[in-house]
């Protein structure tokens, strides 16, 4: 297809695609002559992603790009959600040293309960974890961390049922793309199923609440 | 305590501590002299949530200002959490007509099918939740969506967790901020479990998955 057709297959303005083009966001299209090149499908549903990363998942352009780079590399499956999962975390912000401590030394007895390993201080998503942890603590809410066991539970039940979505496709680039888009629409879609539910639960709760 | 004290035991720079004044994001301190204020420990604990909002919860200050209003407002707790859940939520990103059809009509039957309602379209919640299915569709991965119900299921446990969390507390006020702070930092420590569990949960898997 056209350039016009790729604009309007994947609801992307065509300045927007060339843009991507030149980023290398998107690989370029097959050569028909000096001014024009032919587009696939594929070029279709990379924009399609692209939209669902910036849009939906709120990426900036820099991190869309090396989670693509990640994508098109030649890694191992486990390797490149490695990277993707990296980048999609962002830098973790800085918290005081004795609170980083404190919800530190509460991730890795919760990793030695479960058996589980990971690579620190490179892991974004425990450098992450700890600042969210950290933060609660120097806000005097530590509640949240007393219960991490069960929230624990339960993320492993919502990341088992995230791989059988995922792993039930049956090609390679299949299951990386169906792995990225599961990060990043399947946050967003639990967090919100978990705020409709949070609204519902609290009603009659928080009716009962004490008053100001 | 002094405007240095203040900024020394919040760990906001004092430039930006006034301008968080000037804006009405802190009330301001007990006047001394002209060009003197006194700061309680409540103003050390404003200064640390807008910190959480900002830097953990990446709130721009536009949105902090609305989520405190409300929590300084007079609504009834329940009201309170609807609003500064609305705030959190941010404005959907735009999705194709039919894409968008297909999803609201998933959460309406998983709605209907527990007994559960909302008020639309207002209802930024549903809202995101709806474009992030209806992306997920226009991607070609229906299959996240057609496991709703289990995440469902899971979200409703995540709920009841972080609402016992915050009603275990007694006084109104630390109950609404405690439940911003499980909003907050909640779905992000939630979102880091989740990460680690898939990394973990992955390995083996991904690692007998279909090669290049």
């Amino acid at each position: 297809m056209r350039m016009a057709e790729l604009s309007a297959g994947s609801g992307v303005p065509v300045a927007t695609v060339k843009y991507y083009l030149r980023e290398g966001l998107l690989p370029p299209g097959e050569r028909t002559s000096p001014n024009q090149a032919r587009y696939s499908a594929a070029h279709v549903q990379r924009l399609r992603l692209i939209k669902a990363l910036t849009e939906v998942g709120g990426l900036p352009l820099a991190s869309v790009g090396a989670v693509l780079a990640a994508v098109d590399g030649d890694e191992t499956p486990h390797e490149t959600m490695g990277v993707v999962q990296q980048e999609l975390a962002g830098a973790p912000p800085k918290v005081s040293d004795e609170a980083a401590a404190w919800a530190s030394g509460l991730l890795h007895d919760l990793a030695r309960r479960h058996g589980w390993k990971w690579h620190e201080p490179e892991n974004r998503t425990v450098g992450n974890l700890v600042a969210a942890l950290a933060t609660a603590k120097e806000l005097g809410h530590e509640k949240l961390a007393e219960r991490l066991d069960e929230y624990f539970e339960l993320a492993v039940r919502v990341a088992e049922l995230d791989v059988e979505v995922v792993t039930g496709l049956t090609s390679f680039d299949k299951i990386i793309e169906a792995g990225l888009v599961a990060t990043v629409l399947g946050d967003r879609i639990f967090t919100g199923l978990r705020h409709l539910a949070q609204e519902h639960v609290s009603r009659d709760v928080l009716r009962r609440a004490p008053g100001r």
